[in-house]
């Protein structure tokens, strides 16, 4: 198995947050990825960025160290799409292609080569990072930001019981029904609408048996976001949540935007959550 | 006089983080601040970042906003020099021209002209975010990093009574013994060292007639920090407050390097000192 090369390390809130690259077999490039472990680990929470964001927006904007710190709370960034593939057009939008991954496995070419997100996520990284830092055996929680919302509720759908806890902000609920969405699913997974549903949050909510998150799901959203009514979305996944009586906090707040200073004002409220849900 | 120009805000803990351009008359040129208003502002904190920072540096980074909004402290962050005076060289280096003010009034051409950080700061922004933001009447306090720690504390001791408070993270203390500092000094004050003393900070501690911050300064410095020998040099501020008796609180910190994730690990002790010096 390739090394984790370690780019940076820096103490922090008497951690360490540290940059990694890997050569990544599900993906066939090297692949960075941002790592905050705190002085005690007592589980691991997964955060997935937004379009254009990489593993560094969230570990140097949000201020989540502090609070992940105090609760024993590792942190792992990965990056929001693979890198260094040279596809044509992949840097044309900056909705798709780089940094525009949505979390999946492409099936069309020539994306379905390297853009592997959900498999090098959960069968590679995970695993390796586990392994590799000795937190295999602790509680998993994931979280995300607008299409790492998105990456977020999809992978906790599509993966029952492999995280404990899940929440986001301002995420991409309902994909098939907004352009970001209808965009990247037509170029990932291409134009048979049928293969969409099992990537859209508020489809997968809808066709649960039973609630898959008993102890809630959290969500932060501003109401100045103005990516809201066009491409989020939430009240379509508050519907299927309660369609299907999953608990879901849903907290919508007065003049936060998309940005990071809306994500940093509420992200101890997410660390608290996932903590609370992982480790009671 | 001219308009402040609000270029962006974004509601962060209950209050407002702003960024602002404005035509300066002491720089003669535009300027950028940023300011995050708390809910309740009971002080003013100004904030001085480090060579090739500018205003978003400390705003996006520090992760300082909670803490001021549950403190009262409203955050003034300058940008690090003037930019547009098109000097030739002044993009040359990153420790000198650009991002690279060191906080006073050039009397060297052609930097005199336009490289008035001191006369900016002091008789132009301070006044006027006082004014426009109905803050005037607040208690005043000042910190930084780095090259900014220098200014904070150069400012501090030279402008008796303007700030009630006073902290640095890593400052350059001894400009004058230092690479950084004699690059910096020789182009903006010229040749003759005599005039480098007024701009030193270990040398102006040294001819107070009496501890000019009774309630003592609060510097925190990384013991992992490349600068920390060469450039840095608080062994020597920290003998000239003893030889004046100025309480010092110098913290050392094993394995903190001179990045932002320093500063974030330990900004809340500085907002806390500010607060509890301006508020009691």
């Amino acid at each position: 198995m390739a090394m984790m090369e370690l780019l940076s390390q820096h103490a922090a809130f008497g951690g360490s947050q540290r940059f990694y690259r890997h050569d990544s077999r599900e993906i066939g490039l090297p692949m960075r990825f941002a790592l905050f472990l705190p002085p005690r680990p007592r589980a691991l929470l997964v955060y997935l960025a937004g379009l254009t964001c990489s593993e560094e927006t969230f570990t140097m904007k949000a201020g989540a160290q502090q609070m992940a710190a105090e609760l024993g709370l590792a942190l792992l960034m990965p990056d929001t799409s693979p890198r260094g593939a040279n596809i044509p057009g992949e840097a044309e939008s900056w909705d798709f292609g780089l940094a525009a991954s949505f979390y999946l496995d492409a099936t069309e070419p020539p994306w379905n080569r390297h853009w592997r997100m959900e498999s090098y996520l959960l069968e590679e990284l995970l695993p390796r990072v586990g392994a590799e830092f000795g937190l295999a055996a602790l509680p998993l929680g994931l979280f995300g930001h607008s299409m790492g919302g998105h990456g977020a509720l999809t992978l906790a759908l599509r993966h029952p019981g492999r995280f404990g806890s899940v929440s986001a902000f301002a995420p991409v609920c309902a994909p098939t029904q907004c352009p970001w969405g209808r965009k990247a699913f037509a170029g990932y997974l291409g134009a048979d609408e049928r293969a969409w549903a099992a990537h859209d949050a508020s489809l997968l909510m809808r066709v649960q048996p039973r609630p898959p998150y008993p102890g809630g799901i959290l969500i932060d959203q501003g109401l100045a976001d103005k990516f809201l009514a066009e491409q989020l979305r939430p009240e379509l996944f508050e519907a299927a949540c309660a369609a299907v009586g999953q608990p879901l906090t849903l907290r919508r707040h007065e003049g936060y935007d998309h940005g990071y200073y809306f994500v940093a004002s509420f992200v101890d409220d997410h660390l608290q959550h996932h903590a609370h849900q992982l480790l009671g």
